[in-house]
């Protein structure tokens, strides 16, 4: 039986290619999207996200524009990786589905709560901020998802500042807020996807699946792998996003750690780092883990397959 | 006309007050009570809320359960001060009415948005939490309602610290949320309310009222009173939250001071601190204020005189 | 008997003021000048201080120099107020008294341990720095002063922020210090400086002295007064400085409060501020008061009487 | 020409190995020792660097007392890792050389400032309180000296939180103060000290020189092995101290990289970290850096030859 996510995305070049592993592959029921600003603002990410989805032709799932800003910090968005638009490099077609009436905070709730107890997975890979508001506002859900497997953090690796990571930095409340809550919880950071690089020979497998999706993915590596040469020295970019979807997928492709995993949220140098207490066995009751190593053939050939596994729609 | 407000509070003594003072005073359309942890859990401080509803004879107003804890913080209560029902002191009868369905953050929204925009002030006499979920969750309603009149903070003193006080520290990030946004917001803190004193001449003059819900407020002021000059070394008890009702009704009971205003998240000695610039004219542009100076006598006339408008019900 | 003090200093026009009051006191022996960086850097502000000794003819007395920077955070001064050259206004003398060879820190040690116990008393007029340092270096001092009565802070006011005083913000972690400690310490602060004002009759009072110092108090003031007017909008300019001198003189022109009191050092907003705890009687062995109200009359007194006793030095 | 250090140090059992390694190694002319609290209270460190003196017949080279507190934060030592006295298990012969009269912030000075510019290296093996001191009181030591070699920090672990180590956060001001002044400073942390492991071939190795001093260093490590099992859950424990020293031996037995390096000073969790910024090339005049991986042979056996050139005294 495939697996109750909800995505709740920024796209984002790497977003947008979780989307496609999500929509692809036949272990994943994806239940909602829901966007939420970070790597562009929330008016772009959104039209972001409908756009991916008229280009995989995803049809029949919730859409739902959430947060437009980070709880308490102004906001921040990355330009340097993603351009513009969000998701520079691709010409977007025109969106074909309708946003969702809700917020995408109640689209989670309603979600969560309209199945069965322990067999929705939120999946997140932007900023917490929607996240953390749906477990303010019906605490409820924290006992009733299955997990949360987030992309996001870093315990020996930054990418924003010298130990901390986009998602996590420009809303660290949120983070605090998620990290502590007592559902089980895979921080997919950096230790693990910059192992997750698209190199030419992962360029080549994706050109051979040789439909429009599989273009697009080609088009969004090309853009995204000259933002990280350019603002952070990567000869082949790291994709963060799809590999916590393809954890969900198969967590036997990367090892993880239990341990403690919390946000510092006022350090000078470190505000927004996740800090996992690694040094010795976790306390019990610890319902957190860190993502560490991939297998990352095994994760490419994911990619690929739910990549050949989207029809080519009739654009 | 009279205003019209929604009451944000955890009853809590003076929470009672403050919205008996709402209730009877025809200055004051009372469009919704919505509740907040602080004084209690939200399960108490609704139940009192509810109570308090049945002691007036409130109807027709929706009465809705907001948040059950701070959005980064561990929650604290104030046993101390308001007892283990938040509401010590009075028998408290059975609520009548039933709680609104909605979550308080979902009426504060609709209720503002079903409204003409600069017609509804909000008055949080608790912790911020609901106002700043709202704020997050429809960034419509920062231009769309009147104004924010606020019980909590203090410039120039603290009562849960040297330098905070006991809505504000105990959720500074929602504090922090709801004073940056750009709606015009009046804090009546400590500075103010701690000249709002309930004297025995003021005892006297809500017990020759008469009626059953003036008889409610006295008991109320017979544990407030005591629990006040235990924990804090007062001799008569500040009556808080009235002050920002009474504020609404009648603005020229206390002066205000037009400066910049914000609240300290990382200090060690000093989060949750509100800090005022009073160093020189307030900035252009700048929406908020702090209350300074209060008429004692006309604040505790409009207290009697809603008290005298308030029908002793048929219980 | 006179009281011995050590006047560590940055002068700055209102410390050459307290130089003059302590030099021209019959109350103080003055046993040593220290300076410190602070409204200029140590090499201006140790010059100007010997520039001073020489307008008032000051002899017989080791000067120092002192910290060159503060404990931990970057260096910055204060020329908006005190000119490029930290004392900006009169034609400076060249200094005719020769530095001390010591560190200021080993003078202040030394001349501690030198005298008997309880008899010296740190007059700190600037950063906190060098008597920091001297307190980490020769813990014994602490027990063997009299007293520490400095300049700077302030409870319910700021002037380098909202709520921090200069001498304390440019190095709190020395304040912090400073405070912790368990010597008898009196914070002349803000609270009272902002009531010793030079009005034009303090000015007469001053010029109808008559003699070069005066005069060279005189065009101080004229410099003071002007960028005060310039920088934080007073009518007349607040003279710090020689307050603390004053009260050692004679404590009984000013109001003190014991409280506990503390600096603030992590806060966004309110790094470098002093903390009191006003809300009730302090704990048993605080050693630690805030000064209050001033009798200006009797503090311009000491002024004028200090400067009729210093003789016309023949320049 | 043997490389002439003043070893800054608390022993501490660490401490203890490193001392006889400075003494034992041809390489190294070690020109005073300077004692600082931590392990334990200044008074037994001292008094158990006195004692190590004498059971390796060190005779010649001051020995100072320091700091007996860190700059700003209370006192932390470590019983649960060096015992009651900071040097459980051997026996402690009663010192017989005499304390240096100065404080040990001016040893380092002097010694420093009467040596040619470039030619000293400090190697702090505790909290750096001293040498921060030393800094402040006397800035240009830090042009004159050759380099900082200091055990302590980490990047990637912490052993007195999740992401601290304690010499680092016992007084992180002092470290912040050391390390942004602008000496070469090379990091010898738990990235390192954690590879150089007590195992039983070391033991062994170390027994087999048979003498004395052998035996003690022996007894040392019994100890410390116990105590790192029962607190740290170490198989072997870390000798981290010897680690500096060994670096100033032959700097070719570890891998070092340059990195900006600094110290938190206001995490929540990471007050204390040592921050390296590992993302890129080193900017220019970056002058730190953190070593990373050891020769743990190369490294034992400097210890054992030094060991092996300690004459056994006629105790």
């Amino acid at each position: 039986m495939p697996e109750k996510i909800i995505l709740d995305c920024d796209p984002g070049h790497d977003d947008a290619i979780a989307l496609l592993l999500a929509h692809g592959s036949p272990q994943i029921e994806l239940l909602a999207v829901t966007t939420v600003m970070g790597n562009q603002t929330i008016e772009k990410v959104t039209r972001n996200a409908l756009a991916v989805a008229r280009v995989a032709g995803i049809t029949g799932v919730p859409f739902a524009r959430g947060a437009h800003r980070p709880l308490v910090r102004p906001i921040e968005t990355a330009p340097s990786i993603h351009g513009e638009s969000g998701l520079d490099g691709p010409v977007l077609p025109e969106p074909t589905i309708e946003l969702d009436a809700r917020h995408a905070v109640q689209v989670i709730i309603d979600t969560v709560m309209a199945h069965e107890p322990g067999t929705v997975t939120l999946v997140p890979t932007g900023a917490l901020t929607n996240i953390a508001l749906a477990a303010r506002l019906e605490p409820r859900i924290v006992e009733r998802v299955k997990q949360v497997v987030l992309m996001g953090g870093g315990v020996h690796v930054g990418n924003w500042s010298a130990v901390s990571e986009f998602n996590i930095v420009i809303d660290p409340e949120a983070a605090h807020i998620v990290m502590n809550e007592a559902w089980p919880l895979t921080m997919v950071g950096l230790d693990l996807t910059h192992q997750a690089l698209a190199t030419p020979e992962v360029a080549a497998a994706i050109a051979a699946v040789g439909t429009g999706p599989a273009r697009f993915v080609g088009e969004l590596l090309d853009f995204f792998g000259q933002t990280y040469r350019d603002a952070q020295g990567f000869e082949h970019p790291p994709v963060h996003d799809p590999c916590a979807v393809a954890y969900v997928i198969d967590p036997s492709i990367m090892t993880t750690v239990r341990a403690p995993l919390d946000v510092e949220l006022t350090g000078a140098l470190t505000v927004g780092m996740t800090v996992a207490d690694l040094r010795g066995p976790a306390p019990e009751g610890c319902t957190t883990r860190v993502a560490m190593n991939l297998d990352n053939d095994r994760f490419w050939a994911l990619v690929v397959d739910a990549l050949e596994r989207i029809a080519d729609p009739a654009v």
